[in-house]
């Protein structure tokens, strides 16, 4: 029987061509799921619809859309890189800039009033699920989410465990005490419905 | 007017007498919810209906009971504590315990069964909530998510990352190598409802 000059294989004992054996392989590794999700630099789930990262590339976007993200808060004065903002609009997902300027100790200084902002875009669960990221997911994300777990009546040693796992040896005695500082009592109304704060 | 013999002091500038002045300070710390939670050590949250922590005590069982748990799953040999089984049986938590051995470098051996059995616990959504911990919530519990995270598809480098964070210095090659070599095809067939493994 003719047949076209093709390289042969032997796949599950059947000879077949290159094409077949392509396709099948393309078969295989979908049901193997090979497909692998990249979560950003320092991903972690911080409650119920709240995500922390660092910054986001487009290696993650894929691990990103199975978040079904409503928003970003991100605390970077840059502005977000233009495949960020394609990737954004692409899925609907409404970004909150909050330009906090990256300083280092001993001249930090976190604006208490820019905090207290994005705080309120938090916790407002018409804005959930959302992702906090700033540049590392260090010290910005860290002081906001520290500020959050105020609100949820967290102790200060474990505000304060949870800020130094992801700072590592970056951690700041600053971050620390704006933290500790932080006034939460004009948003003590706030209904909190996530799963850390339900009694 | 005559009145009862009581010290007073001015509250509100109004002179009140120390029973009432009691009350009234009682009431004002339970409005500024003076109550503190206190989140047992390496507490995280993985996803959703699971959470991570090292060995809870008596001081973290308010903060539990927020968690509104279903069961826990935990991971050393030893008995747990009586008030530990006390507060479990209290608010109906099932205990599901697999008595995994500390074992130190370079002697350490993950049993992959056991975790087998742990996972197939841990991925029932009838389980859930669900909190995970062994002594630390470092070593077997970061074994434990770090096969959790491969069957959500996490790439390796995300997962160490993860394992990493809780392990800190005490990161151990050989737990993330048992990780790697963890058959996940066994498991492949339960459908993941939880946030990070939607698409």
């Amino acid at each position: 029987m003719a047949r076209k000059q093709e390289t042969t294989r032997v796949v599950d004992g059947r000879v077949v061509g290159d094409h077949e054996a392509g396709r099948r392989r393309a078969e295989e590794e979908a049901e193997a799921g090979e497909v692998r999700f990249v979560p950003p630099l320092n991903f972690a789930m911080v409650d119920n619809g709240i995500f922390r990262s660092g910054f986001p590339d487009s290696a993650n976007f894929t691990f990103l859309k199975s978040l079904a993200l409503r928003s970003v808060i991100y605390l970077c004065p840059e502005p977000d890189p233009e495949a960020n903002n394609v990737f954004l609009r692409a899925n609907g997902i409404r970004l909150y800039q909050f330009g906090i300027e990256m300083c280092k100790e001993p001249f930090v200084n976190i604006p208490e009033e820019t905090i207290r902002e994005a705080m309120k875009i938090l916790i407002d669960v018409n804005n959930h699920p959302v992702l906090i990221h700033c540049k590392r997911g260090k010290h910005r994300t860290g002081c906001l989410v520290g500020c959050l777990r105020k609100l949820q009546k967290w102790c200060l040693s474990s505000i304060f465990d949870e800020y130094q796992r992801f700072a590592g040896a970056k951690a700041r005695v600053s971050d620390q005490r704006f933290i500790e500082l932080f006034d939460i009592s004009s948003l003590k109304n706030t209904p909190l419905t996530f799963s850390c704060s339900k009694r």
